[in-house]
C-alpha cells in the first residue's frame, strides 16, 4: 500500500507525510484502541489480540501485548507466534516491523522504523523498515533504529540502542550498542 | 523574571524551589493545556499555538506542537519560525529553552534546561538556559542537557545524550554524544 | 514472602511469573493508587506517603514522592528519611528496592529490579533487588539495572545506565555508564 504522500511530502513545511485515507484510518484506530483496549487488565491478551489484527496486523497465536503498548499503524506489523509487547513498548511503524515466533519486547522499549533524509533541504521521511528473528530479546527501554536487523536469538540489553545489525546469539549493550558476548541455551 | 526562590531554596529539605507566584501559575497552567489542548488531535497546531502565547510563550508562525509536548513554563519557551516539536517531547524549561527556525524536535525528546549544584550540601537548584539554532534535528527521544547550545544545522540522533556543544552542521550519536560526521545539504 | 510461582513460570509460554495472590494484591494497587493519588497536586506528599505505606511500604519521615511516581509493588520498597522520587520515576521493584536518607531520584529515572535468564530456554525471570545509598543522586532519565548497589553520595548524570556498583562520591556518566569524576561537599 503506498502510504507516503510524495507530492506533499515537506515536512519543514508542514505538509502531512502520510495520504488523507492513512490519517483518516489511524485516527480511527486511536480511538478504538483507546476506547476498547487501552484500560484493559492485563490478562486479556486474546482480546487486545483480536482488536489489533482487526485493524489489519498479523498477529501469531499466543502473542501478549498491554492496554498500553503503543502500534502506530497496525497493517505495518507482523508478529510471529508467542511474541511478546510489554507495557508501553512503542512500535513507532511507520515502516514495517516483523518480529519472530517467541521473541519478547520487554516495557518501554522503542522501534522506530523510519528517520528523515538529513542531506535533503525538504527534510524528506525515509521508512525503514525493522526486522527481528526469533527467540530475540530487546530489554526494557532499548531502542532499535530504523532499517535494523536483529538476529536470531540476539538480546539486547536495557536501555541499549541498536543502529545496524545484531548478529544471531550475541549479546549488545550501550548507546551506540557493542556486542559484549555470546549467548548459549542450556539443555532443558 | 526572578522565579527562584532563594530564601526557602533547600531541596534537599523540601522547601519548594520556586516562588510561590511561579508554582501557583504553573499549577494554571496544567490544568488548562489538559482541559483545552492535551486531548486536542495532531492538525490542530493553531489552536495549541494560540494557548501556548496566551501563557506567554514566544511562538513563531507556524510552529507545530502536538497535545502530549509538555512545557514546563512557557514564558521560558522561545520558538522560531516553522519549529516542530513532536508527540511526547519534554521541555522541562525551568531555564530558558530558545529553538531557531525550522529545528525540529522528535517524538520523546527531552530537553531539559536545570541541574543541581552537587558540591552544595543543599543541593541548589541551577538555571541553565538551552540555545538550539535554526535548521537542527534532535531526533526520536534524544536528550539536551542542561547549558547546552546547539549549533545551525546540527543533527542530534535518536537516543542520543548531549551535554555540551554541538557545532553546527554536524551529526552526534550516542551517550555521551560524539560527532560522527559533517552534515550538507544537497541543492535543491 | 514468596511471590515467584516456579510451578508455572515459563515466561515464553505466557504462564504468569507471579503468584495469584500476589497479581491480585497488585492489581488492587493499581486501582487505589489511580483512584486516591494519581492525579493528586504536587504537595500532597503526606497523603501519598499514606497512601504507599497502607499497602505495605516502609516510608521514611519526609519523603516526597509524586502521583505519577510509579511503584511496581509497594511491600519490596523501602525509602529512607527525606528520600525524593520524582516525577514519573519508574520502581519496577519485582526485587527489592531499597534507598537512602536524602536521596534524589530526579523525573523520569527508572529502577529495575529484575531480569531474564539469558540461558535459560523458559527464560526465568530472576529477581536482582537495587541499593542505593544517602545523599545519593541519580538523575533524570537515568536507569539502575537489576543487582546494581549504588554508594552513599554518587551521582548518577542524567540519561546514564548503569549495570554494576557505583563508588561513593564518585560520578557517572554515559550508557553503559563510567565514573568520570569525584565529588565532594563544600562546607556548609
Amino acid at each position: 500500500m503506498e502510504v507516503l504522500d510524495a507530492k506533499r511530502h515537506k515536512p519543514l513545511e508542514g505538509g502531512a507525510s502520510f495520504t488523507l485515507s492513512n490519517r483518516l484510518f489511524r485516527g480511527l484506530w486511536i480511538v478504538v484502541w483507546t476506547l476498547t483496549a487501552r484500560w484493559t487488565p492485563p490478562p486479556l491478551h486474546a482480546w487486545r489480540r483480536f482488536v489489533l489484527r482487526s485493524f489489519g496486523a498479523r498477529v501469531g497465536r499466543g502473542v501478549r501485548l498491554y492496554g498500553s503498548t503503543r502500534v502506530w499503524y497496525p497493517p505495518n506489523l507482523i508478529l510471529g507466534e508467542g511474541v511478546l509487547l510489554g507495557p508501553g513498548v512503542n512500535c513507532y511503524n511507520q515502516g514495517t516491523i516483523a518480529i519472530g515466533d517467541r521473541s519478547v519486547i520487554s516495557q518501554g522499549a522503542h522501534l522506530c522504523a523510519s528517520t528523515h533524509d538529513i542531506s535533503d533541504p525538504d527534510f524528506q521521511l525515509q521508512l525503514r523498515p525493522i526486522a527481528i528473528g526469533s527467540r530475540a530479546w530487546i530489554a526494557a527501554d532499548a531502542f532499535v533504529g530504523p532499517g535494523c536487523v536483529v538476529g536470531d536469538g540476539a538480546v539486547l540489553g536495557a536501555r541499549a540502542a541498536l543502529f545496524g545489525k545484531a548478529e544471531p546469539l550475541t549479546v549488545y549493550r550501550g548507546n551506540p550498542a557493542q556486542p559484549i558476548k555470546q549467548r548459549s541455551f542450556r539443555p532443558k
